[in-house]
């Protein structure tokens, strides 16, 4: 195998502040060979999500940072090339934390291959059925407990979790209040995910404009985002109001931390609750939640948006795009074909 | 009875940031005639509670603001002197809402008297068993679900209600830390209170404590007071955390609203749950709860503190060294004997 080459983007530095293209190095590497129990993995479309920028700081958090001058972490879908591991077999498709590169060797560190079922697209197990979906999924049931006729307000509700949440919880007979930013991600809220209001960020004053779209207050708020944001969340909760705290990504590209809602004794006024979670608390029952949202999907409950560049080449400028808010959808960066 | 008169203290008008003698107005009224079901109490022991501050402000909360020109809503302890009402006698002890005067009308508005049990002394209803021990109990039970083993953080932790749920903490098995104001509050703590540490926050790095003295993260933050030291407390979560927002009496005062934490997404990473309670959503609970705690006083497993002024001219001097951190344990006004 050592006569194909590996074209891998390693973590060049620390950033400060937005992270750039230059916090990246690109390096062409040949293929390892193979110990017994690995197998290689021909990456087909790279995930790209806001926790990766945790994930290059040096600091602890749920996960270990990327080392500098190691293989940025991120999630993909694969093909097995090549096995020597009887559980993979050439042809195989897997997902897994494979990393930016276009070949990896699966049962190193984090390179654990998950098998992917058939039958549904390539992209789901990144996005829609996968890691976001079942963020959505496991954050707004299980923390947000939305009850029929609550009102559940969803920022970043465009993205590749926020859209799936707000989704659920229409299923669910919520009034839903997506907030997100410009006309186009708005209008595709509420004219093809069926949410029953959205808020532009860029454009409109979001407490005045909960208030008047959530007269009763916000039941649940499935927060996305942090900042001005989520202050304004804080000041329109519901009585015994969740918060499921799933992100912040406005505050991940902060060269200092930024302050926090000024509003927090709300919580206490309305005796709420706010909760943080990480998905991989859930992976026991991932093949449950995997399950119900193909199903959704299939049944057209639930639609999604898929925002997919092209070519191992773009794609740190792809990870950018998240934090520009460019992606309408999940982030993916198409890198081949399978076979 | 209108030739008795009753010195009543008036809010005079909304404060703007610190509380002021002069946001009171002291006056002194008739007493007025009862009608049927009323019945008149003079106040013995007046209470005061950081929330006060919170009823004084022009806006919604869990109970409407006190009016301006109205007498100032407090707790206190009282004896019925006259009755139009079958269910209370002259000479019946009650504690109520009865407000920063004198004499007070039983049955109008929130003015509705709870019967004192006998066999403890008077005071107690207002602190240790009444509404700041039974905040501390809820709070401490419910919502913090501190399990033996786990180390349980306190803020104001000489407060009423802190000192109350360290020591319920305590005997459930915690590890226990207060942080409290001062080298006199502090020893204290350890010395009386038993508490396994104490940090004072006027002379040390309040994070840098936490981080020493809890090496495994805390597990229940119990917040009394907001501001930076519910950031360093948040800077120091164990997994799965519970902070149980009881107070911010740090920023009770402010002008405008003060920044909150820069690391709420600890929370996140830390999947802990930020949760606030008002005591009274647990009145049907609150025979069970203060019987317990007759129990644990009587015992001497709970030790508690009074800081006992004199006089019904003094209310507001009184009520503001709260805000001073002047009173060590509860803050309480004695305006008459019993008969």
């Amino acid at each position: 195998m050592t006569d194909r080459s590996n074209r891998q983007w390693l973590l060049a530095r620390r950033p400060h502040g937005m992270v750039s293209r230059d916090d990246f190095e690109l390096v062409e590497t040949p293929v390892p060979d193979l110990a017994d129990g690995e197998y290689l993995v021909r990456n087909l479309y790279l995930s790209f999500d806001p926790t990766m920028r945790g994930w290059m700081e040096d600091r602890e958090s749920y996960m270990p940072p990327v080392a500098l001058g190691e293989v940025m972490r991120c999630g993909s879908v694969g093909q097995v090339v090549e096995s020597k591991n009887d559980a993979y077999a050439p042809g195989d498709i897997v997902s897994g934390l494979f990393g930016m590169q276009e070949f990896a060797v699966g049962g190193r560190g984090f390179m654990q291959g998950t098998p992917v079922a058939e039958g549904t697209p390539l992209t789901w197990p990144l996005g829609v059925t996968g890691i976001t979906g079942m963020t959505a999924y496991f954050g707004l049931l299980e923390l947000g407990k939305p009850k029929e006729g609550e009102t559940v307000l969803v920022s970043g509700a465009a993205g590749a979790t926020g859209s799936v949440a707000a989704q659920i919880a229409k299923l669910k007979g919520c009034r839903v209040v997506g907030i997100a930013g410009g006309p186009e991600k708005c209008a595709w809220l509420v004219e093809k995910a069926g949410l029953d209001a959205a808020i532009d960020y860029k454009s409109e004053d979001v407490e005045e404009r909960i208030r008047a779209l959530c007269p009763n207050g916000v039941d649940v708020y499935f927060e996305n985002v942090g900042g001005p944001i989520l202050e304004a969340a804080l000041a329109n909760l519901a009585l015994r109001a969740r918060i499921v705290m799933c992100g912040g990504i406005s505050g991940y590209n902060e060269e200092k931390p930024q302050p926090g809602p000024s509003n927090l004794m709300n919580i206490v006024i309305q005796r709420a609750r706010m909760e943080g979670f990480i998905i991989i608390d859930y992976a026991a029952r991932f093949p449950e939640a995997a399950e119900e949202l193909v199903k959704w999907v299939q049944e057209g409950k639930i639609v999604h948006q898929e925002d997919v560049q092209e070519g191992i080449e773009n794609a740190p400028e792809t990870f950018l795009r998240l934090f520009r808010g460019q992606n309408l959808g999940k982030q993916l960066l198409k890198v081949a074909d399978p076979e």
